[in-house]
């Protein structure tokens, strides 16, 4: 927020561009999240307070305001922090209609939450850099640093902390098909923080388990069930059952405001399907079908632990 | 083999284009063979055969051709049908210094070796079959058709020829990162067969084995040693464990010149890495490093069967 402007980094350019995008409205700030300009868990959770924010202020009267909160809430399915940040902000303000009030409201929250999530992930790095031992090689999947959140990151602010406290470790990360969070993404953040890296392609994730060239793999979480059953970016699930084989540690690293109350396990979380196009970046024959869900549901049973602001966690969580 | 030219279709060129290479001396079949515009473990043993009569075409005395013949041997590591072809045959021919003589025993060989993958192929896509029920999603991995063989396939054959057979199966096929060959061949032969085809993420196999969606896994080989294990494409070995976890099964099709009696196990087998400029198809910063293994392997505990022309087979092999 610069100048009563909302201004987002957007995602989608990186790292070819740093281009940011000025969001006055409910309707740019649903397009900015749908199209991944802003994505990462966290960092949505901070532009559904600042949703409400363009809501309170564009609407013509309370029940507009209740459409347009509602059309926040709804613009990603998975990551749990849009729809409950903007649920626990409308409880807040349940016996409040005036539309003035609620914007500066909603201002000021966004505002403290900012801080907030800045000092939750200083948090999160430095409980996880304490399971991080000198010449440890971490692979890592999408991106979870600063473009994701607030600060430092979650699973990619522990390896930024576990560096900067000196403990020479080194970083695999995978491109991440389709939309490549690794190779444009944490790619950028990685070398910007001077951080010995290795970019690999998905499919070779087991091939180096297999060779011993991985010690802990660390990602993030969108969602976290109660039993511990974790959606995260399409693809975990496949890294940690190959971290189980392997006997290489697996863990999240996610705030606890990521643990959604309402999903008793892995089966009560919604995968978001996305528009098929994002696969095969090349044009291919319009009559191939394709079918493209954005994340996956991996089972608690193949998590080491829960790295949280609260420390290193473990479910079932309450 | 069209009037003396040996004409090969380019496959890094499909699905745009059907594009045909005229092939006549060693070095434009190691570039052929080197930037895969003819890949495909048996194709390539059948390359390898053709490659000797260009190099007894070409050589100036029998020590040249003996140099030409190591390069075409040698240009690709992981596949063994290349490696092994080429050893078989100079070791037949082992008494014949004639270089016209060699030539003309080359093209017959190659020209019956043609009729024999043929041959082979349909025995393997039907003995496949067999394992295929009614309604049955089969998923498969790179490409397998005719494109990597002569006739109808290794897995792909498999499939094909249970869809000819009326057995209703449909497909799952991988985009298989980094080089598309799913994308790319493997939806181009199922669309021209009229099979009922889905394509999708590699990172996205094991979202779809716990929604139960998949009933079986059939993939190729590059190289199967002695106790079964088994390299194929990366990500092969990703596909495998996933399977074992969820409890589907997990099917290799390829010909017993597959197996290679010199590798005990995996630890024998060489594994290709190719140039790290396959990863991220977009222009990415040149300080990013990457790395680029194009095959793993998967051991023979994870794999269900080895489908063959004579036969499902299980290890060890002799």
């Amino acid at each position: 927020m610069i100048d009563g402007k909302i201004l987002v980094l957007d995602q989608t350019q990186l790292p070819n561009q740093e281009k940011w995008l000025s969001i006055n409205t409910v309707e740019e700030m649903v397009e900015a999240i749908s199209n991944l300009s802003i994505r990462g868990a966290p960092l949505l959770g901070l532009a559904g307070l600042y949703g409400l924010y363009c809501a309170a202020k564009q609407a013509f009267d309370f029940q507009d305001f209740q459409v347009l909160s509602k059309k926040i809430r709804n613009s990603r399915p998975t990551a749990v922090n849009l729809s409950k940040m903007v649920d626990i902000e409308l409880k807040k303000q349940k016996n409040i209609t005036n539309l003035d009030q609620l914007k500066d409201l909603f201002l000021q929250h966004a505002s403290s939450y900012e801080k907030e999530l800045t000092k939750e992930s200083f948090l999160i790095s430095q409980n996880g850099s304490s399971l991080l031992e000198t010449r440890d090689c971490i692979l890592t999947h999408c991106n979870t640093g600063s473009l994701a959140t607030i600060g430092l990151g979650t699973a990619l602010g522990v390896i930024k902390y576990g560096h900067m406290a000196g403990k020479n470790i080194s970083v695999f990360f995978t491109e991440t098909r389709p939309l490549m969070q690794g190779a444009r993404l944490t790619s950028y953040e990685l070398m910007k923080a001077k951080i010995a890296s290795t970019m690999i392609c998905d499919d070779s994730v087991g091939f180096w388990m297999q060779k011993k060239m991985i010690d802990k793999v660390i990602v993030g979480a969108d969602r976290i069930a109660l039993n511990g059953d974790t959606a995260n970016k399409i693809g975990t699930y496949s890294i940690a059952v190959q971290a189980y084989e392997n006997n290489v540690p697996f863990y999240i690293a996610a705030p606890t405001s990521t643990i959604d109350s309402l999903s008793r396990t892995g089966d009560d979380i919604t995968i978001e399907f996305r528009d098929p196009k994002e696969l095969a970046s090349f044009p291919i024959d319009s009559r191939i079908k394709s079918i493209n869900p954005a994340f996956d549901v991996t089972p608690a049973k193949y998590i080491s632990g829960f790295i949280t602001e609260k420390g290193i966690l473990n479910p079932p969580f309450s």
